[in-house]
């Protein structure tokens, strides 16, 4: 049981793990914090929390959990307002969805990643954002990925773990620099090429016919594309070298795909989507 | 109404169609022809054509309207299969992704295309293929594009017109070369780089964990790589100019978002992003 829950930045994801939290009676009181007031006004009368402060020192007193929901760009500013105001025993935890990153902005903060900092990452999300968005069966079934170190403190750990399990999610420890990469392939990598495809055929000259014409493949396709820009661009820039790494080895097999096309390679052509296929099928067959 | 309609090439696209004009009380006799026997005993069994045949000749006597349902590329093979055995009435039709490919297929087998034939393409389709996939409703208010040129027969063209109407699809003619850059762009391009992100994750090393910890948005963004293979093969071999104009366009883009997050530029990142969010609901919002 977590008596007392902060969470710094109550959005979708935050306010997710509050519904489900106090749904599972896991959690006493849930308090909220943030840079602006009105979502924490929402969040309280939506009942995601109880309790919503204006002043950081408040907002953390008494917490045993602090859950930072920000973006990854924020995270260094934010560990350094919190950190005079940190009890012995708090555990801090957050969301991000690069893992170096974070890690390096608690690293410049105290020096080295507190044993009671656990880094987090749940799988899971939705285009959309804002506590309005936030529902408590988000983590029903879903992973969250801890990426703890050597000197991570055991009991923070478990808490932290045990936090999530009683969200619905199966949790996975893993080391940082795996998390991003694994990250960079089935997220963030997806993430630019339907913000850059949607992007290219907006700047073409007859764009409203283009747009007309899209079938229903294209808005599954690109629904990713309407997630938040602010967001992402602090993901792209926190996890630059995985991704550029992604980035390059997508763009070398999608050259080797268009010069299939242009040598009429048909053999090339047909194996590539084959194995596509049958990939994707895979993925399903072992996800559904 | 449609007293006998042949179909060359029985699975979801034309399958559909039978349904959706049978329900609709478009057609008297529905007609089903292709190469292997097996898909057309379950058509019969599935209620969804009225016999088959496995003499073209026999299909095709007495039929108002022959529709191609096969992968273009085979298009030319089977015009040419079908050239002696059309009447001076007979209207021919296709369902082909590509049209300049089946005009210049058309081209090489009766000369010039002959102004009976009414070349189409409905914009409708999922990942599945095969009869036991179609449904009467796959057309409801989608779009079907006919590319008539100056010596089509009108009423040729208002009959094929027709037909899709009665299927509940809403029918817009273009030229040849829009329909291919249009379909280039919101439909070729978007597969192209969901077969290529999969198969490039595929061949990771550590594929299993990548697939492992994808999440929801990954299954919609790659739902369409579980595509047909050889008729993607055939759509890219017949689209090649325009496709590769795109694939071209795209990867200019892509390559400008790697240098802004390489090089740390998060205007011009978040820019991208905002313009792609911005085109992408106001594309759901016109087509919602």
């Amino acid at each position: 049981m977590i008596r007392q829950l902060t969470i710094y930045g109550v959005g979708l994801i935050g306010g997710s793990l509050a519904r489900a939290l106090k749904q599972a009676g896991a959690v006493g009181e849930v308090v909220g914090y943030g840079r602006s007031v009105e979502p924490l006004q929402k969040a309280v009368e939506l009942g995601v929390i109880d309790r919503y402060e204006t002043d950081i020192a408040t907002a953390v007193a008494g917490s045993d959990v602090v859950l930072l929901g920000v973006p990854v760009g924020a995270m260094e500013a934010v560990l350094t307002e919190l950190r005079p105001h940190l009890g012995a025993d708090t555990i801090i935890t957050d969301v991000g969805s690069t893992k170096g990153s974070v890690v390096a902005a608690a690293e410049r903060v105290f020096g080295s990643l507190p044993p009671r900092f656990i880094p987090g990452h749940p799988i899971a999300g939705t285009e959309q954002s804002g506590v309005e968005a936030s529902f408590a069966e988000l983590y029903q079934n879903r992973r969250v990925i801890l990426t703890p170190d050597g000197q991570s403190d055991i009991d923070a750990l478990e808490q932290v773990r045990w936090m999530w399990q009683q969200a619905g999610a199966e949790v996975v420890d893993m080391p940082v620099a795996h998390h991003d990469e694994v990250l960079a392939a089935t997220s963030h990598l997806p993430h630019m090429l339907a913000f850059t495809l949607v992007d290219t055929l907006a700047r073409l000259e007859d764009h409203d016919d283009i747009f007309r014409f899209a079938a229903g493949g294209f808005r599954d396709f690109t629904r990713i594309a309407s997630s938040n820009p602010q967001m992402w661009h602090d993901i792209c820039l926190n996890n630059r070298e995985a991704l550029l790494k992604m980035i390059t080895r997508f763009g070398e097999e999608l050259t080797c795909l268009a010069s299939a096309i242009e040598n009429g390679d048909g053999e090339t052509i047909l194996k590539t989507f084959e194995r596509a296929k049958l990939a994707r099928d895979s993925y399903c067959e072992t996800n559904s």
